[in-house]
């Protein structure tokens, strides 16, 4: 008889490895038009730290293909796969020093629900058992950037990309700001930044001065921001979500 | 102000379409090198009908990188994702005639977990909410083959391919076994068949014996194995899980 697969096993796969971070986690969140590619390329820079994207490479080769051929749920899964990777990627990096991760959960949950047009709650629901693993941001900005804008850039890069790439639809715009203002409402490493009018590099600027102590100048700062990072060990609270 | 998201939204996205199957849906599971490929194809001509596998195309493109590189969660995300598609494509093609699959969910739970050293009970745990979504097997078949063969296989298919696949170590392989006797052993739609000492031809009439009433030749009849199929409608009972 072969032993049941119960015997030797535990479920110490699932549990995230805990290490000390040496730098913040920022994730910037939004719309696609707000900004995030360009300033996450110079806050990278500012900061001297990698940047992932959510889904990260070579998940990423298959997005097209997701979003133009899956189903709800498949769609849900193979971000939430990406999230996770991406996840682990950022909590090896941040034992050297600050990541910058450009979507993130809050991406896979706003824009899921907004295409599918299911409620954040229950695409949330789907995914629960997966989300207490994925490292916590420090830092989570949101961005926002003016309706009309966000169309003419949606014109813009259309034009740009030939038919490859479908306008945005005002309805489907404002869908996707709402879900995104709902998922932050309820984030509690939420920070906000407008980005009419400003430069890119005002707009990051505006970032660096939202993130906590816990900063590559003062590496061993606790973040002062919520009382879940204020235990003695930063190797046991930044973890937790 | 804008609306709510959840003013306008239904998890409708999160139904499955239930269509009238017109012919029988069969899975193939067993450890690597049980034969399912080779059955799959033998079974496809026989019943002149397609076949896929888990995970489909283009998401199989990732799965050496999701093998290597990813940890155990996005490695679940990622196998999950691959077969709620699959449910998708062999959904629509029920419509037409029998599919059959080469792996599914089983195999998805029992090879997660064998690799990563958890219990099937956890891993089906992390994804319950998506499991009733998958349309059921009106048949799956597991493929039991002697161990020594499994690994002289194993051994061939290494020299064959060079560094690029390893070789299957007996401990793995047994853990493998286990994993997957435990999944069927709780598979309401499970069959099982032997493959020693036979040839694909007749291993391949021995999974069409097994196969319920409901094929191409009487498409419309109800199978016969299973009290949950015996509900008015096809379209109503096929899909639970």
């Amino acid at each position: 008889m072969r032993d049941a697969p119960t015997e030797d096993t535990t479920t110490v796969s699932y549990q995230a490895q805990r290490s000390a971070r040496e730098g913040c986690f920022l994730a910037l969140e939004g719309v696609g038009g707000s900004g995030k590619s360009t300033l996450a390329k110079l806050l990278a820079a500012r900061l001297d730290c990698p940047r992932f994207h959510t889904a990260p490479d070579p998940l990423s080769s298959l997005q097209s293909f997701i979003n133009q051929q899956a189903a709800a749920l498949t769609h849900l899964a193979f971000y939430l796969s990406g999230a996770l990777h991406v996840s682990d990627l950022a909590r090896a990096a941040l034992t050297r020093g600050p990541v910058i991760v450009d979507r993130y959960i809050s991406s896979v949950i706003a824009n899921h629900s907004a295409t599918h047009r299911i409620s954040n709650q229950d695409a949330r629901q789907m995914i629960e058992p997966f989300l207490d693993y994925l490292a916590r941001p420090d830092l989570t900005v949101y961005l926002h950037t003016d309706t009309a804008e966000l169309m003419r850039r949606s014109r813009t890069r259309t034009e740009r990309q030939g038919s490859g790439r479908p306008e945005m639809s005002l309805d489907r715009l404002r869908r996707l700001q709402a879900h995104f203002d709902e998922v932050a409402a309820s984030d509690p490493t939420a920070g906000h930044v407008h980005t009419d009018a400003r430069s890119p590099e005002q707009i990051a600027a505006n970032v660096i001065a939202l993130l906590p102590a816990h900063s590559p100048q003062a590496p061993h700062a606790q973040p002062a921001t919520s009382h879940e990072y204020q235990t003695p060990s930063p190797a046991d609270s930044n973890e937790a979500r």
